[in-house]
């Protein structure tokens, strides 16, 4: 039988054994962030738990999938791009991005911003904006103004 | 297109718009602790996001189960047994919890535990120790101090 573990939290937002990864393998169009995978799915439950944590400053790549997104912010505070709307989020706060929304994720000023994000194991790869996209989405001053490509 | 959503923290540990619910519908091998469901799966994300809270004195039922659980303490501290052993549990260690490992939350005296568990919406119904179970488990003098039943 296979045996229970504990992963030990170290101050701040660190893990026990756990890389600090890059926040992907490839790609530009991100800024300060770091990726950590603190559960790699298993047969029984085939999703991940997966840390980010975004530096002041920073933010996630601009994108939209197929796949869903359960996260639930652990560190400081930021605003998130969630298709047509941009929301503050801070500690404990919990979002779902379905299939298809814009999202994008930034650390507010002063603060870093990090959190969890549940994914199925098996998942498309995200898709970056076009020209036609970025054109709809900027229509939207406070969009447009957030948004980081 | 569905559109995504943000379930705002309220403190400590609520959140907007989610009911406080009993731990089990049924049962009473359990004492001081609720049960929130924060994400309760899809069809494309079938995980079901749920955090518990102990209160002090409290514990969550001795019991295993094939489906498997993944666990991160968001509030406060506690104990857990884990199959064979007792383990100090703080705010952000993860636990992962196997298939058919016995296992139990007690809050530390004096403070909550509260944690987030994570697991399929498809799973087996948990299973309650019998008497050689629970002399199996007790033969353990840390186990025997710990268990409550």
């Amino acid at each position: 039988m296979e045996n229970s573990k504990v992963i030990r939290h170290l101050d701040p937002r660190r893990w026990e054994g756990v890389s600090v990864l890059d926040y992907k393998e490839e790609g530009q169009h991100f800024q300060s962030i770091t990726r950590q995978v603190l559960f790699d799915g298993e047969t029984d439950f085939p999703c991940q738990v997966r840390y980010f944590e975004i530096d002041e400053g920073g933010h996630s790549t601009l994108e939209r999938h197929q796949h869903v997104h359960v996260v639930m912010i652990i560190r400081g505070r930021g605003r998130v791009l969630l298709n047509d709307r941009v929301e503050e989020v801070k500690e404990f706060d919990l979002v779902t991005i379905p299939p298809q929304n814009w999202h994008q994720f930034r650390a507010t000023e002063g603060t870093p911003l990090g959190f969890l994000c549940l994914v199925n194991v098996e998942r498309d790869r995200p898709v970056l904006p076009g020209e036609e996209d970025l054109e709809m989405l900027r229509a939207d001053p406070d969009i447009a103004g957030f948004i980081r490509f």
